[in-house]
């Protein structure tokens, strides 16, 4: 079997990485044991981390702490309560606690969100992730954050669609807030996103969100679930880079995880990942190095 | 502007009905003021009496049916609760009562398919299908369920992807149901089939049914809601034969109401559609007649 063409996966570097990745997308489409249908060539992804920078912050809580810290600002009463004495506080510990899913954390998450955006129709979360999107810049990179998708990603995105893949990204983050900038920084459409999501229903001709998630949050055993309930499958490729993905990764035949070695050219750090990197060694996933295995990290030149 | 071309939609007659397609999908492809970009195209259809026979029941509740019936043969002590009761009785007043979402008899439709299915993985619930789908014929036409799928409307799907629209099923419905055979009988993917669907859990490696549903039924007003959920975007054609599809007509720019007029082909019956029929009129949505607009109802030419 030959190699990739240079047209393919361009910002890789050749090696272990870029060769697997190769080898298992050509056997899915070729005569042979490694045959997938095209019907079943499914390709999910985790998103923060993964597709998009998570340091200092995933960058959904970014979006989220602001508002948070306004309404605390605006109503002094609120300032008593989790989330927002933590943000308040600068209590990061507190947050840092959502990603071991902690139930008292993710219960206090849950009840600001619907505070914030229990009752309202689409159109107003989406006009205030775009505001997020157009105005706020990530602190190291000074660029706003969908800026800061990964390049190989994206054209691990094109090679996968071009073998007849249909690439989703399932991320614990907000579906609804991925929605808003995924088509024009992935490339998928707004159906290809899975995500935690807050249940909507149809009121006096509109879309009301409810107080309520829709089955749950989608991190760890949530992504497997999510991705069968949004496709009817379970993913054939599967991407991620941390701990809470693990069971998305170990439902697919292919695994990569993202590890982030890259202290100059992004952030080197192994927390919430140490248990995902363990489990890629025993089960032979395909570990990308940052630092080795990408030529460029970010589709454009940055001042960072 | 000029008509369809023969090619397009040939199993529809010339009329009111095909001019009104070709006149909204074309316009949504050029620029003028209806013109759709790509991303907002969605168009979605109901299911049953829209995409295949819905007389004299269903084709799902004859798959329910069948399965409760044995399980109420092979266990006498549920013969005396419901849905079990009704169909041992054949009381179909009963089910025609699910059909304005009595919740009574939801409540035992849900509490039965989760005494059925529930802790099973879904490859047990689509093995059923499968065997159902290849051994059951329906009564009148004596042929299996799919093949009594509408031809117009496959090519009503074939013209709507030719022009770029991604093409949806929202069927109050089972989701789960419908995936088993959606790729085959109708040429989408199974995530573009919403319907209404238990909720799984991943646990210990596997995904299992629980007994509750995801996000309520997908019947009207559950419709708008669920394809949001799916989709991230409300259908800009939508297409239904029933009262429950209201709300899913209401929200699309085009709304296509089929109309069962046709006793000879098909059926004639204006039951649970009387309110859609009278919205079409005030709302100007297209109503198809199967007698007049479609010149071939199935894909074969049929016994029955």
């Amino acid at each position: 079997m030959s190699g990739p063409s240079p047209r393919e996966l361009p910002s890789w570097n050749d090696g272990a990485a870029k060769t697997a990745i190769h080898a298992f997308v050509e056997g899915c489409t070729r005569p042979g044991p490694g045959f997938v249908a095209p019907p079943d060539r499914i390709a999910a992804f985790d998103n923060d981390g993964t597709m998009w920078v998570e340091q200092p912050a995933p960058p959904q809580f970014d979006f989220l702490l602001r508002r948070w810290a306004q309404e605390a600002q605006d109503d002094p009463t609120l300032a008593s309560e989790q989330p927002y004495k933590a943000i308040v506080e600068r209590d990061m510990a507190f947050f840092e606690r959502l990603a071991v899913q902690d139930p008292a954390v993710v219960a206090t998450l849950e009840k600001a969100m619907a505070h914030s955006w229990a009752g309202t129709t689409p159109d107003v979360f989406e006009a205030e992730v775009r505001e997020w999107i157009d105005t706020i810049t990530q602190p190291r990179f000074g660029v706003g954050y969908t800026r800061l998708v990964y390049q190989p990603m994206l054209e691990l995105f094109d090679y996968l669609k071009a073998h007849d893949f249909r690439v989703f990204v399932c991320s614990g983050g907000g579906r609804d807030f991925m929605r808003v900038f995924a088509e024009e920084t992935w490339g998928i459409h707004k159906e290809n996103v899975i995500g935690s999501a807050a249940d909507y229903s149809f009121v006096d001709g509109r879309l009301v969100r409810s107080d309520q998630l829709l089955g749950g949050l989608a991190l760890g055993p949530g992504k497997p679930a999510h991705i069968f309930a949004q496709t009817g499958r379970l993913p054939v490729l599967a991407g991620g880079n941390a701990d809470v993905d693990i069971e998305m990764l170990t439902v697919a035949s292919f695994g990569l995880l993202v590890n982030h070695d890259d202290a100059d050219r992004e952030f080197a750090y192994s927390k919430g990942a140490e248990r995902s990197l363990a489990t890629a060694q025993e089960r032979g996933w395909t570990v990308v190095s940052m630092k080795n295995d990408w030529a460029t990290v970010f589709p454009e030149v940055l001042p960072g």
